[in-house]
């Protein structure tokens, strides 16, 4: 069975690519594991080499239709559609995270469907489908109201996957991500990329700038928590859902200052001390607009895994993820 | 000012326009009154025939873009996006439903951009929004969970208003539009043509078919007030529906039993007697999938018209609608 993972030169994209080859089977569209023969990863970047006979690798825009019809077969039984706009460029390119988040997306749906195998696709969708007048603690029955252009978008593309999925043309759940962190890597574009950096850049012996207030409380999961729930979303039974094909993936939910005292907790408070509070009042907008915190509930029953405190990811990160570990006291 | 009309052809849009050219104004992209001086009517088919000097009549595809080109410029002040493939015709045909309901709505979202001038855009949603497992009275905490594809078609327009009007490139409403009822004319392909069907067929000395029980409950509300609702969707200042830029429109609760009761009692046991009751699994799951009853609380608050009860919807449609009004007794 063939296997894709878009965005797959990005951060989870390319985790995900090594988690999936380590693992070696994934469920197709009628739900048996199937060896995965060929994992094809696509991105707009190169997507990195990975040392696998399995592993295709195609550079190209997936807003171009050509690029992703030449991937998507018949035998294609599960994808993961993870390339997308983030939240800060979407909001400052509205053309752009269109073109990406909405129209790619549906270009892939669409190729599912002419293709006739009904695949499972897992699509990434964020909490950014929340916002406006939000309780401080969300169910599933919070309704949508996005308050930015990703969320709109993250929002359309979960409406196309479930009625594609209710359509039969193929079998699609939507993954609602809580902020990821900690990213190794560079900051990138994302409202939420200090998430990590408060984190990263310190331990890095750089300074983190933090652009919301030490109040601000956000939502969030470890990569490793991403990761799982990407694989096990593929897994799930096409009817454990219903009608119902998103899942609000467990998070924790932390204040900025809450972080910043994880990391003196556990890396010191001369690392700490490298976090620069600056708020900056339109990254502030969109984040305060975002989940608090969500009831993870329905995602427990349905075996998603869920971090246990802010301190374990951030010893999490010190140990599998920093190029150069630095210890307490550094 | 010029208005336009999409759907120009259609029963409401017909209405619509005979209304605004009765009223003469309307609000601009700055709430200020505005004379009609051009009121353009848009529609697949040809718009009727209405002797007034304003009206402009373009016949042409939606889906089009240079169609829609020539009619959006910076003088058009406000816009009713009124066309729009039905329910059951959207289910039946899905691309179709996809170009005109999603594509052309988001292409003369577009010209309103280009053109610059930020007019106010009525959008007609619908309570298809709404699904899945529904409370018996929703209010404005209940979440989208569309089940046909008419529905999510509606939700993604209503997130695009939302968003053009958030960034700014014009000033969107989207009203979600109970079943209305009676209407003149023929039978359509929506799902909910039998609402007007049982009453009018059977007003005409024809068989009216129900394709549904009688204790299936539906949304309604009768062409003056959605009417209505139209030209106070425009009338309404932008600030006054925050960031919940669509409105749940008035309507009354009934069963199909409860309808063919009011019929009974407002013509008579013969006229009532022409109502054939034959279920029909395909729309009877439509149907029963979209809300009974929806808390009208909010729209009331905004000025919003509802009706008083199924009895006076026919009543009204009888002395107003009929081509040949039947007396009790016929």
């Amino acid at each position: 069975m063939k296997a894709i993972v878009t965005g797959g030169a990005g951060f989870l994209g390319s985790r995900l690519a090594r988690a999936l080859l380590e693992r070696g089977t994934l469920k197709d569209g009628e739900g048996r594991d199937q060896p995965i023969s060929k994992l094809t990863l696509i991105d707009v970047t190169e997507p990195a080499g990975i040392a696998d006979g399995r592993v295709s690798r195609i550079t190209g825009d997936i807003s171009d239709p050509a690029v992703l019809k030449s991937i998507v077969d018949r035998e294609t039984g599960a994808i993961f559609h993870l390339a997308a706009i983030v939240s800060g460029m979407a909001e400052a390119d509205f053309d752009l995270g269109m073109r990406i988040n909405v129209d790619a997306t549906r270009t892939l749906l669409e190729l599912c469907r002419e293709a006739g195998n009904r695949p499972r696709v897992v699509f990434t969708s964020s909490v950014a489908v929340f916002g406006g007048d939000l309780p401080p603690l969300l169910n599933d029955a919070t309704p949508l109201n996005p308050q930015t252009s990703y969320g709109i978008e993250k929002a359309i593309g979960e409406f196309l996957v479930a009625d594609y999925t209710r359509k039969g043309f193929l079998d699609g759940r939507s993954l609602r991500l809580p902020t990821i962190t900690v990213r190794p890597g560079r900051p990138n574009a994302a409202a939420s990329s200090f998430a990590s950096g408060i984190i990263r850049e310190p331990l890095n012996g750089e300074e983190g700038i933090c652009p919301v207030g030490r109040d601000a409380r956000i939502w969030v999961a470890s990569p490793r928590t991403a990761i799982a729930a990407l694989i096990k979303a593929n897994e799930l039974p096409s009817n454990a859902l219903g009608n119902r094909r998103w899942i609000n993936v467990p998070g924790i939910s932390v204040t900025a200052g809450e972080m910043a005292d994880a990391l003196e907790r556990v890396a010191g408070p001369d690392v700490a001390r490298r976090i620069r509070w600056a708020r900056d009042e339109r990254i502030e907008k969109m984040v305060l607009g975002w989940p608090a915190a969500i009831d993870n509930e329905r995602a427990l029953q349905l075996g998603f895994e869920v971090d246990q405190n802010f301190d374990a990811i951030v010893r999490r990160y010190m140990k599998e993820d920093m190029v150069a570990p630095v210890g307490r006291g550094l």
